[in-house]
């Protein structure tokens, strides 16, 4: 059965040109960066080339880029970095629609006595500027803010709030992971100081990340080991996804400057009408005027989403209820309540999330089987019968 | 130029069955095996059997396996454990020869107030167990130890110490990064709590470790994020590597059950005894007696390492130094220093780390390479000038 893939805030295909930049470093090419023998060395200067690959997609310097092993990584270096720099200053703050590389540190290090600050947002997903910029004091070590969420893809205005907060003197990190190759980011137009970016959101492989260190930005590492990245991430250099991560960062641009994310804006929002117009009781979860181009967070009433997810898996799409990180749990989307989303809502919401290798073709295929799986499934629920007589009539004009 | 690669301490070869196994799991089946569709979740059975794998190497149950993204980030989630699991304990315990994961996490959490004591070894690198077991108190949080030491090869008598030290009702942590493959580990008759292995280091790709977590053992992750591995690593799993690392292990089995490492110890003591014959003032650093039978770390006085490898990396010959990890420093080896080696022996120390990969040929290749380096360097040393002319008469015998 053919896949139709609409789960890439989860996770994305490596490009066959990333697979193909990256085949020879496995066993071929397969040194250690840090050898003496050239070699070795070799790998050395293909590391050096990602990195700057890297730095471009984002306008920074390669000095400034440090590779992890995913966004989690980033996202722990960057909070233990401004934690460890500032040891007098006892209070963070991020949002509380975050994703659970930060909300579940955040959450840990609240019990470890700091005192976080959880910016609320509203129904449409936007952040509670003037409560944010309330809670800052001098005690604040470092404001962490997402860049675009991973279950609704609403956009945080990161250029803005990262100027206002870095004039207070405190650090700024953005967890950057859903916006990289779907929206220009130039890093200098902004007072982020770090930024965490995960390979294998934008079709480089699993298990490479980067974190962006604004050059002067006090730093304390994380993996403490080998003198690797400049002593700022111990630990054998993963060449051959440093390698991928490069060339992916690179495709990334192009397709970016090419206008790629019009075209996957275009089918997003095919899908999304469609979708509204065709079932009742449907809306779209978040601000739909500022959000990343691929993603979607459509909420079915009076439905599971997981009933939903297992029916389209049998046509072989393949969609989301929220992140794949929180799966397995049977509370519904954290994201989602933090909105307000009316429970029945929220857990009949699912998150279709496009790339730039979906097809039209696969977007109309979606369109025509997602009307029948939800009407089948509303004949079963107890809540849509106990919606009354009223609310089906209407879904039956 | 046909390279010959004996710095297998350093870095392996991807083995091609490995990469063959990989191969499907970055363009083909890319899911994300915490999705609830089945195209994730095939993804997360082929883990089941990796952890399953890696679990038979070492005589572990696939629970007690933990994927991280290396042997650093493994011995950093082993002692950030054992502290956060016993915070009123602020004494931790290792040696003076450590790897550099190790080595730099005690002297920072020594900075942070912890008390630590690096326990001696002696000339031959043998750990002083008196004075290990001497230094355990009802404050000591853990022991980590390596199993076998990176640049000598020298194995400590993990079975011994782990059953002593937890008998003291202590952690005790092992970094087996080098043994893993080259010596049998059944790790249910010792009392190891916990223990990191490397894949990069037995034929894996980089970017891929394991930490070993008995069932029982106090544990708090140390890269919080998601639920996967249990809650114990957050973090999108790197399948391909966990699929390449699984089928590593299965191989590393297979080959040590065969004899794979004899024969490497069999080339490995006709390249030591063969350079210790044709060159004089030439010793070999370490207890020839316990030791992984692919090392052989050789002090050839009065001449510079760095330039024998240089020398050597002419003639496609790739060997090292000491630890890759501690490379670009001009310090000499803290492994060889511990030990008591002299300065102008410890300064013209080389580490020959052979695989199953390497040939005989290959090792009569370096067999004659080395000598005239060596006689080369030496012609040009003021150190060896200064050694006065009874040495240069006994060298030209």
């Amino acid at each position: 059965m053919k896949v139709i893939y609409t789960d890439n805030n989860a996770t994305t295909m490596v490009a066959p040109e990333v697979l193909e930049e990256m085949l020879p470093y496995f066993s071929q090419y397969y040194g250690n960066p840090s050898s003496m023998h050239s070699f070795g060395g070799s790998v050395a200067k293909k590391i050096q080339e990602a990195r700057q690959r890297v730095a471009d997609l984002i306008g920074a310097s390669p000095g400034e880029i440090v590779f992890t092993s995913c966004g989690t990584e980033s996202d722990s270096t960057a909070i233990h970095a401004a934690i460890e720099s500032y040891p007098g200053k006892r209070h963070i703050v991020t949002s509380r629609v975050e994703h659970p590389a930060i909300k579940n540190l955040y959450e840990t290090l609240e019990k470890r006595g700091y005192r976080v600050t959880f910016v609320p947002v509203d129904g449409q997903g936007r952040l509670d500027l003037d409560y944010l910029y309330d809670s800052l004091d001098e005690d604040t070590a470092i404001v962490s803010l997402m860049w675009a969420n991973n279950e609704t893809g609403v956009i945080f205005p990161i250029e803005e709030i990262s100027r206002t907060v870095k004039e207070s003197g405190i650090v700024f990190h953005t967890d950057a992971v859903q916006v990289a190759g779907k929206i220009p980011i130039d890093i200098t137009h902004t007072g982020v100081d770090m930024l965490s970016l995960s390979g294998h959101k934008f079709h480089a492989p699993k298990g490479i990340g980067v974190l962006y260190i604004r050059k002067g930005t006090r730093f304390s590492p994380f993996m403490i080991g080998g003198h690797q990245e400049k002593s700022r991430r111990g630990g054998t250099e993963n060449t051959a996804a440093i390698i991928g991560l490069g060339k992916a960062a690179q495709l990334a641009k192009e397709h970016l400057d090419e206008g790629a994310y019009e075209r996957v804006g275009r089918l997003r929002d095919k899908l999304e009408n469609a979708l509204l117009k065709r079932v009742s009781h449907t809306m779209v979860n978040g601000d739909r005027q500022h959000r990343v181009s691929n993603t979607t967070s459509i909420a079915f009433e009076y439905v599971e989403g997981e009933a939903i997810l297992l029916m389209l898996n049998e046509f072989g799409i393949c969609a989301s209820s929220g992140s794949a990180c929180t799966s397995g749990s049977l509370e519904p989307s954290h994201v989602l309540r933090a909105m307000g989303v009316p429970f029945t809502a929220a857990h009949g919401s699912i998150r279709f999330s496009l790339s730039r290798y979906n097809t039209e073709d696969e977007v109309d295929f979606i369109i025509e089987k997602v009307p029948p799986v939800i009407e089948t499934l509303r004949e079963m629920s107890p809540f849509w019968k106990d919606a009354g007589a009223a609310a089906r009539l209407e879904a039956r004009v």
